[in-house]
């Protein structure tokens, strides 16, 4: 057989681009071979580089990043959502995800919007609370329309506690109601005296303490640290949120000790964070928004800034776009189910927790967190491979989030629709599964990818643009 | 060139057995191999199986491992070592390793065993405690003739508060001091009225207020259940307790609030829990105690069931030979140092904190603490190697620890010094570095590993049984 060499006559190296058959049969010839990763991108997708106005997309991607790298939120305290999320009203009620109406709103989220009205005292039980969900009078919103997160159904009616986050370094601040547990809770749909006695003491024991505490302390809690520490303790700040509820404790409890006068009630409040390891998710989520707001509306950028699901539609919103929606229908999740129940209960996929992943941390970040796979299934193997693979559909890494397992690597940070069009790969999320009927709550975990159509379509709005 | 299977006349696979050089060049002719991982025997190690007097060494062994497996360490209360540690008395000292005279105490020991009259009231300065400590007045012994561990120094004097382990398996009782913190302290050999005050405060005030909770808390806390969660959060449970801290307040802080009735102590105690995230290692370690004791005593085991080292020697017990020690000097770390200090400041390693270990955690269980690295020097990847050699020298795997990144492996369990010997792979220790001045207390944390005397002796004395 002629080698390769013998006809240039000279020792050669060999630069490979793209198929890694082509390297290796060069290199049994004893060529030097340098692999270049490289896929062409799919077909009918070009590559964006500068709009018709003169925005180079790339240098407004770096702005959109460095606006979230430089973030810094911190939970400054606490407050009712009527008086302090900006627009809300008596009669408004907030969801997660992209706007809808209650005619096509999901199972869970219709059942989390009739139990806030029983929660609120504006329906005395689920045959009333349907009738005035349905009549017109209850104005629909979407969080993210208000600074606000909300996990799976989101729902946040006016009586609901509060956090309240600043980004201190943009002045900018967002909000998130209390998390009340996992199985059948609100949140999931869940319906029952049990969901609103738990609510009412989140609203009555639980919010005054915290809130006190966090009177106390002038600097507030740095969440943003406490996720890139939790980050170290196999947090993803998604579904596994074990290290930062533990860290969130630490953080306020000696403020709640000095300033909680009620010992059985400090109690109380303290064994409800230690027996819901999701607690800190409220935080993490809020956290993200506050984040990501002040990177929205940079002209020109391709970077989503806003990722939600509402449980019928997924929805993002780019940072060069930021008060259009994307939508797609919402995915089935394969997942882990809890005893009893199967893929047939599930619903599609929903909440705003995927802010998590838009802010560079969450099933991104799912490397740090190779246990979760006990929750949502997988394997840590997969776990690893899943953030190694947001790497290419990312435009950077936050720096303030690093994963030990990837030697310190910052996380996968600003999802880019180009590089989601170009490479095919879409985004992957970990997410818990609500039941597909209104009242029943929680029924597993699991992961899934979000819909391409939302992604295509905000590419082809960008390629408009060029 | 002629080929290997045109020599057999037919297609071969080839078992390799040792150096993968061979494997290579018979590969190299495209022959099928399989490589099996071997190495001989160091020259002299001949393997051990059945002792003289008919025990066969490896159900020995197994008796070990299980025992140490079906242990259950419980946290059942606290007291003051002179009323709860067996032998203890008003003139006792406990260090850490094997026993040890004044004359040939390191100087962290020394400056700890001075603190400790100082702080017991039997001397009034450093002159006056190191006439006393000199004096023969002082009754000296390991805390592990005692059923006891300490950190570093590992000093244990009659008016220290302990912690008290119940093995709920097995009955037996460990104890051990509570966690200062890091700095000049006195397990590091720290001395001054700031140690003494705080070791003061910590029997006056943190004392009982984990005393009067931990009596509110009927079955105690299972601390091996806290290990083996805070396994899944990034914990090794020697030098990184950062979960394991947090799981333990977690635990603890709703008793505490039932109990404590003063707010501005009950603040302190969680202040002070929290600002030191290797609180947890006082816990961790007689867990181990508690866990091995039982496992001693199994005539033909060549298992390590005591590991220890007074900071000027090494020493090893076997559980066939409980009463034993077999020593070395101590070795030298190498580590990361404080700002200010470098090798030549430390002392040799030192502390009964091997325990870990000893019990199937501590640097044995290195990849799960990826971030341990930042503490004690070393890249993720060498944790994780780290845990992979350790299983060349264990007898078995502790399903009751297990590691997510290596996707939920036991881990390495069971010290067995034929294997130490065969293999010539030493046990690897994660460990603080005290200064070796008395008085100065901590100046960094590193990695080393176990003196091969030891373990050669202990090697040489069970060949003699056979």
């Amino acid at each position: 057989m002629t080698k390769i060499s013998d006809i240039f006559g000279k020792e050669l190296t060999v630069v490979n681009v793209g198929l890694t058959s082509m390297a290796e049969s060069v290199a049994d010839q004893d060529v030097k071979t340098v692999h270049l990763d490289w896929v062409p991108p799919k077909e009918g997708i070009r590559r964006l580089r500068v709009t018709k106005s003169g925005v180079n997309i790339d240098e407004a991607n770096q702005q959109v990043v460095d606006r979230i790298k430089k973030a810094l939120p911190v939970l400054v305290g606490m407050g009712i959502a009527r008086d302090v999320i900006p627009g809300m009203h008596d009669r408004m009620i907030l969801h997660a995800g992209p706007p809808i109406e209650w005619e096509r709103m999901c199972g869970p989220t219709r059942g989390a919007v009739m139990g806030a009205l029983i929660y609120e005292g504006l329906a005395k039980d689920s045959a009333e609370a349907e009738k005035l969900a349905a009549s017109g009078g209850i104005e629909y919103a979407p969080c993210h329309h208000h600074h606000t997160v909300g996990p799976m159904a989101g729902i946040v009616s006016p009586s609901m506690p509060v956090f309240i986050f600043e980004n201190k370094t943009f002045g900018n601040y967002a909000y998130c109601t209390q998390n009340e547990g996992l199985g059948k809770v609100l949140r999931y749909g869940g319906m029952g005296d049990e969901v609103y006695a738990r609510l009412k003491w989140m609203e009555t024991d639980l919010y005054p303490t915290l809130d006190r505490a966090l009177q106390s302390l002038p600097d507030g809690i740095d969440i943003k640290s406490l996720i890139a520490q939790a980050m170290h303790m196999g947090d993803e700040s998604h579904n596994r949120n074990r290290a930062g509820t533990s860290l969130f404790l630490r953080a306020i409890a000696p403020a709640m000790a000095r300033t909680c006068d009620d010992r059985e009630r400090l109690a109380k409040v303290i064994e409800f964070i230690d027996k819901n390891d999701h607690f800190f998710l409220n935080l993490s989520m809020p956290a993200g928004k506050a984040a990501l707001e002040p990177a929205e509306g940079i002209e020109g950028s391709s970077i989503v800034t806003v990722m939600a699901r509402n449980g019928t539609d997924f929805g993002i919103r780019l940072s060069g776009m930021p008060d259009r929606w994307f939508t797609a229908p919402a995915g089935e999740v394969e997942g882990l189910y809890f005893p009893g129940f199967t893929v047939k209960d599930a619903n599609p996929d929903i909440g705003d927790s995927t802010v998590t992943e838009t802010a560079g941390y969450g099933g991104f970040a799912m490397a740090a967190a190779p246990a979760i796979t006990q929750f949502v299934g997988g394997s840590p193997q997969m776990a690893i491979d899943s953030t190694l693979e947001m790497y290419e559909i990312t435009f950077d890494e936050h720096p303030g989030f690093t994963i030990p397992v990837l030697n310190f690597r910052g996380t996968p940070l600003g999802i880019d629709v180009r590089l989601v069009m170009e490479t095919g790969i879409l985004p992957k999320i970990n997410t818990g599964i609500a039941h597909k009927e209104p009242g029943v709550g929680m029924v597993g975990a699991g992961i899934l990818r979000a819909p391409e159509k939302c992604f295509r379509d905000a590419y082809d709005a960008i390629a408009e643009l060029c």
